[in-house]
């Protein structure tokens, strides 16, 4: 009897989770048609489409059915197969973040940061940050509320942390961030200190859209993405998106007066693609066929673009074919100046354009403003200045207004806690990999040749194929024998850019 | 209280249809994505995509509040405005369509013509007639099946006339098909005896694409299709696709070999995008706002494709603009040499790539063997010998084989019968408003100024706001004071050949 329900409770359990994948990729296809080219007219209807699907969406995540099959499945994890019990658990999990909020308060909620999104895009456009101040502390304090509802253990950050990067807490970050604190601070210090000018005009020369395609192409290919099962096309903010292991696709943005910018964000958002396009196919059927985490994903993404792309070898391999596709332009530019002009360091105030070394630590100063957020050692009406005292200690230059500081990024205002520190993750995680995979490839003679096919597989096997299977902890474990230590991705910080600048 | 519960049944009423709507709309998007560009390897996803879309579609169509609100709403009809009315009248129908058919047998005949679809295909490949018929044979055999379950009145293929064209019946057709025949088939006989040579080398020479791209747009520009609420892409087989007032997307194939092939697909799939692009914005947020009939659909395309861009009034307008795009290409190519190689007739055995005389003729060969099929007067088994001899009574040519003969259409493997009647009907009604619309508008005065404006404010007015408020033989009176008249067709095709071949 017992073995007969749970039967019963896994076939609806699995018929479920396969259209909540059959509704999701329709939605994504929204999002996908928006971004590349869809009229601005059509808005609403498609608004109106993405709100009766996420109704669908909430009925088959939420009902008295799941509810009871997912408290029997629960109790009886032991009787499931791995694929089975994660994708359970992960339900569960989904269950109670939906149910523990009142619905009623849940709905304020959404109505609240879909408003807080609209007044912080005027805020920023005015610099005015008194405008958003009440809308950032309502966000704020209904999050409080929220973590109560949906009870935490030890910092109420450490749940937010969690949506993103599960298993994370404020215990693991602090350790991290002071040892990014107390080694990457001192090295660009000392990199300022040096005064080295490394020229950087040959990128900003004219560059036609057409043969930027071409390299992002010539690029994807060498790196192993498989465009026959996947796309490239244009979109203003790059992304990536993986309906299906066998549909994945990303885009780029070209411009005509930059070389690096949609080369770099090519491999960037390819070091994506490939994640979700090596996905094990036993869990093609599953909501289990994506990546397992936002820091996870991030450092798929960084090690084709920083450790990879950005590397002395690779740029050895790859200027003379730009060189053929780019002869007058890059006429006189040779590796060395083209490597460091790829890899010049200039603390800058806006995160998404910073370097690699520099992009940390504003990672650091959204953390350290978080945590005290939510702890309440910060108050929202101090933000301002807190944020310009932080850039000034940590990047040695101050904003001249918000909107180049504090309003800069939408993610606060739209209760994005949380989200930041997997940014900086993924590039801790990245070093942390290479330096494994460092042990097993020679990865500088690959990218001196230009074979990412080594790389790709080594990284297939360790990490893509789980998907979601297994956690960022659980999986970095297994790869490196160790949990996330911030020690590797500063040695590699410390030890690239020794070079780049001869200190 | 009966108003009480009537004002209840109208509200669940309308969230069902704008929830059917946003999914339509989904749906509509996976089409387009897998129509214009998104990687074949997702395939699958993308059909249980759509699977799983139809069964919240049935789910919404079918149940047993909806059977209960469309009983006491068809009662109350009186009570209700005029678009309440009829969305009431048509979410009925289409639900007796779904009900009426026990649930196993619309099964397994979804089944049936997926297979049956499929060996079509084989079949049309080999050239082997054989190998299909018995699937034609079950499929026909179930629509006669369906048709008593779904009950008729006078002849069982009125039921699936009506399915395409509401309100159409074969008493309709067999007038205005015995009109064409007497009238038509002769006409294209003078023509044929006449023997004169239309010359058309011009427009087969090399056309670049993205010219071409320039051309179609100026064109649609032109015809006061509104591309900012708009799309234009390329596709294989060009087609339109109306999601939303405000989002209406259609699609041309280019032939870097052939000028006229694009130009012609982008006039008639613009008629169809204009209509859907002026429906009546009251209608926006109902399942009426859209085309009322496949014929009237068609009797747009065709008006902008033939009447209007077809016409030696727009040709003397639009070659120099032609001229002015490909200087070379049509040097030494005059006004009347243009147009009478756009207009040019002849024979030919594949229906989609007849000329604007012989189309009809092919669709009426189609007519007479559906009717002959549904009513047992043809054989399946004959079909081959059948077909070839109608080809050679009214087209005077035979195919060699039945690839392209019996087998050149997917449409009877799919149980599409009632279907292509709507073509010719497209071109007569066509007509039919074309000669009312010249009592009022100059149009080839404005056609010979490339000046759309009044004509297609002239539909806007008189055709495309209505949407599928006004059934199709009601709109035709409201336009033309009378029903569908073939008179009107006849008298514009010889008029029209006449002067081409100058009989």
């Amino acid at each position: 009897m017992a073995i007969h329900s749970i039967h019963d409770a896994i076939h609806r359990f699995e018929e479920s989770q396969s259209k909540i994948k059959a509704l999701n990729y329709a939605t994504s296809m929204l999002f996908w048609d928006a971004s590349t080219g869809a009229p601005k007219s059509g808005a609403d209807a498609r608004s109106k489409s993405i709100g009766t699907m996420s109704g669908f969406l909430y009925q088959l995540t939420v009902n008295e059915q799941i509810k009871e099959d997912l408290t029997l499945l629960m109790a009886n994890l032991e009787s499931l197969d791995e694929i089975k019990r994660v994708s359970v658990i992960e339900a569960k999990r989904e269950y109670d973040k939906l149910t523990k909020i009142p619905m009623d308060e849940f709905q304020a909620y959404n109505e609240l940061v879909s408003k807080s999104a609209m007044v912080w895009e005027e805020a920023k456009e005015k610099s005015d940050f008194k405008m958003f101040e009440p809308y950032l502390e309502k966000v704020i304090n209904m999050l409080l509320k929220f973590a109560d509802y949906r009870g935490f253990e030890g910092h109420p950050y450490n749940l937010y942390i969690d949506d993103f990067e599960p298993g994370m807490s404020v215990d693991q970050l602090n350790v991290f961030f002071d040892t990014l604190r107390a080694r990457v601070v001192p090295l660009l210090q000392k990199i300022m200190d040096k005064k080295r000018e490394i020229p950087t005009d040959f990128l900003k020369k004219n560059y036609p859209k057409d043969l930027q395609d071409q390299v992002s192409r010539q690029l994807l290919s060498l790196m192993k993405f498989d465009l026959e099962r996947g796309l490239l096309k244009e979109s203003v903010h790059p992304f990536t998106m993986g309906v299906d292991i066998d549909d994945v696709r990303l885009t780029t943005h070209y411009y005509e007066n930059d070389l690096a910018s949609a080369m770099l964000s090519t491999a960037h958002e390819g070091g994506h693609a490939i994640y979700e396009q090596n996905i094990d196919r036993k869990l093609q059927q599953t909501l289990l066929a994506t990546g397992t985490s936002n820091g996870i994903h991030e450092s798929q993404s960084r090690l084709y673009e920083n450790n990879f792309c950005k590397s002395h070898a690779f740029i050895s391999y790859f200027l003379p074919y730009l060189k053929s596709v780019f002869p007058e332009q890059l006429k006189e530019v040779g590796v060395e100046t083209f490597y460091k002009g790829l890899n010049k360091v200039e603390p800058s105030l806006i995160r998404i354009e910073a370097d690699e070394l520099t992009y940390s630590l504003h990672i650091m100063i959204r953390y350290e403003i978080e945590l005290g957020l939510i702890d309440g050692t910060i108050k929202v009406s101090e933000l301002p200045s807190v944020w310009n005292q932080k850039v000034k200690d940590y990047l040695g230059i101050v904003p001249s207004n918000d909107a180049e500081g504090v309003l800069q990024d939408v993610h606060w205002s739209e209760g994005l806690f949380g989200y930041f520190p997997t940014y900086a993750l993924g590039s801790a995680y990245a070093a942390q990999i290479a330096h494994y995979m460092g042990k097993e490839i020679d990865i500088e003679d690959c990218l001196s040749k230009g074979d990412f096919e080594p790389l790709t597989k080594w990284l297939n096997s360790k990490v893509h194929q789980y998907g979601a299977l297994k956690k960022p902890n659980e999986l970095i474990e297994l790869i490196t024998g160790e949990r996330l230590n911030s020690k590797y991705y500063c040695d590699y910080l410390e030890e690239k850019f020794s070079k780049v600048y001869e200190l």
